[in-house]
């Protein structure tokens, strides 16, 4: 019996073919200071770098990009405080449709900001996922656009895992690459295109304790929601889905958690020794790949980052004023 | 009668040479954002992704490289409380060979534990120019090492001239190319490899309002020295040097100036909206790239990102408790 997955190779290409000129083709980084500390090679691929700040820009224009003119011109609908939300705003500001996000009233200003800089309507609503997905239902009603959920659609996973198709035509050697999970776009895109691409690579999730959805899931072999998430990283804390789970349940070789402290650390290398302006969730990958796990193997590990999205007024290392 | 410069397009191919597989080949990246505001596409030559965070690696690797074995053994000196030392003692490091780095009491802790390390010896000395050079003077006479001066310096400036060659080999058809200008390695070294690959290319330097001496320099046709500078850009206090003032009087269109505010902005702006972690010093080209001197020109324009090294505790937007 053959499992069906979402997304296989040749869709991942098929979106790499749709983002070719629209999307950054964003730079793999070193550097020695931190391989030092993770005794192993590390290639980073600097999606902090991508269009929004975010690996979540190849999924959004991927998926916008596959609905039909009149369909689109109808616009697209998400809930989210997060990239995604920037993303879908930017894809669909690019294709000139309407972008509506339901953002949640306690949304950080920034982000709010950048969704509304990028041409997108935002409306607000209180902060519970009832609240979300009502105000969204409400807006789908009334506009007749389409929703573009942030992670558990083919789409998406697919564009997503375009980064990993180009960090590993970059560097085709590679023994194993590390993504952070949250719902798991990411991580099942980069398993998907990882092993298919190289069946000996080795993939892995990294996620905080204090969201360890995808760790649970893993070790039991059924998808365990999350709940009741605590952790600096806010683009994790959501849980796996029922596309992207069976995809990282048979494509990766563990979920690696790591603790707030192992996050901090890494973020604040990240940023004094590499220069890479990376958010607490891209730090999570960081720590898995220093957390002892690799110390002395030697490999040349992959890391994906996944975003730069702080609010640099509240950085984690600084006591404010304020 | 013809001029002769210190350092010629032959003299930088050799450096990269010597460079290559050592320093870092930084990516350019593009940020549709700045773009916006600066009415030009601008194509950012990330060296704060060089190795020590800052271009000086690629001089200080370059002079280190050419020292005969025996020269080489006794060592090297510089006095300098910032990216230079850095950069001179990673490239000892890398030679095997001693560094001796005399930097002042009141240098950023961050600073002196980077140079310490990379292996090198640190020696204290007051905060002035005068105790720098004879504590140098007298550490070169106890070690038999070669000085090397962070900027006028043949080697030192054909290294610097490697980020420019990257930057158009990648780019070949920019309109220009701005550098910000402290001791003027950078700029001298930008401004004749990029004159000699592309004579239509225009090289401008970017210097803080408030140390100004290029632009005097450069408006008088006279070298003047910087005296009393004040500027958040601690990179470029210095004045020009013997070496690289010619170059950059016969070479650049023009040296533009910007304010502390304007740096500021731009710092921000590069760090919020396109994930570049630069210094202030850096921050200087990217205003200048923003001063409305490119507005609506349509230019492609290069701007060299000289370094990142900012301490992560005092960012300058941010009201610290401390």
């Amino acid at each position: 019996m053959t499992t069906t997955y979402a997304v296989s190779l040749v869709d991942v290409r098929t979106a790499a073919g749709i983002l070719a000129g629209h999307a950054h083709r964003t730079p793999v980084i070193t550097c020695a200071s931190l391989d030092a500390r993770a005794g192993a090679a590390l290639f980073f691929k600097g999606e902090h770098l991508q269009k929004v700040g975010a690996f979540k820009f190849r999924g959004a224009f991927h998926a916008v990009s596959r609905l039909t003119d009149d369909v689109a011109a109808r616009g697209v609908v998400t809930h989210s405080s997060g990239n995604h939300a920037q993303a879908l705003a930017l894809a669909a500001l690019m294709r000139g449709v309407p972008a509506h996000v339901v953002m949640p009233s306690n949304a950080a200003a920034p982000k709010r900001r950048a969704v509304e800089g990028y041409g997108a309507r935002v409306i607000e609503c209180e902060p519970t996922l009832a609240a979300r997905e009502s105000t969204a239902a409400r807006v789908l009603e009334e506009t007749g656009a389409t929703f573009i959920p942030p992670y558990d659609h083919p789409h998406i996973i697919a564009g997503q895992g375009t980064a990993a198709l180009e960090l590993l035509e970059a560097y085709p050697d590679l023994d194993a690459i590390i993504a952070p999970v949250g719902g798991g776009g990411l991580l099942a895109g980069t398993a998907i295109t990882a092993t298919s691409l190289r069946p000996s690579i080795r993939v892995y999730g990294a996620e905080p304790k204090g969201a360890d959805d995808a760790a649970r899931s893993f070790a039991s072999g059924t998808l365990v929601p999350q709940t009741g998430p605590r952790t600096i990283a806010d683009g994790l804390l959501t849980s796996l889905g029922e596309k992207t789970w069976p995809i990282i349940r048979d494509h990766c070789e563990d979920i690696l958690t790591v603790s707030e402290e192992e996050i901090l650390v890494a973020m604040r290398l990240a940023w004094e020794r590499a220069k890479l302006l990376i958010e607490p969730s891209s730090a999570v990958a960081v720590a898995a790949a220093m957390s002892g796990r690799f110390s002395g193997s030697g490999d040349r590990i992959g890391v994906i980052l996944s975003g730069g999205n702080v609010d640099l007024d509240r950085l984690p290392w600084v006591v404010t004023g304020a």
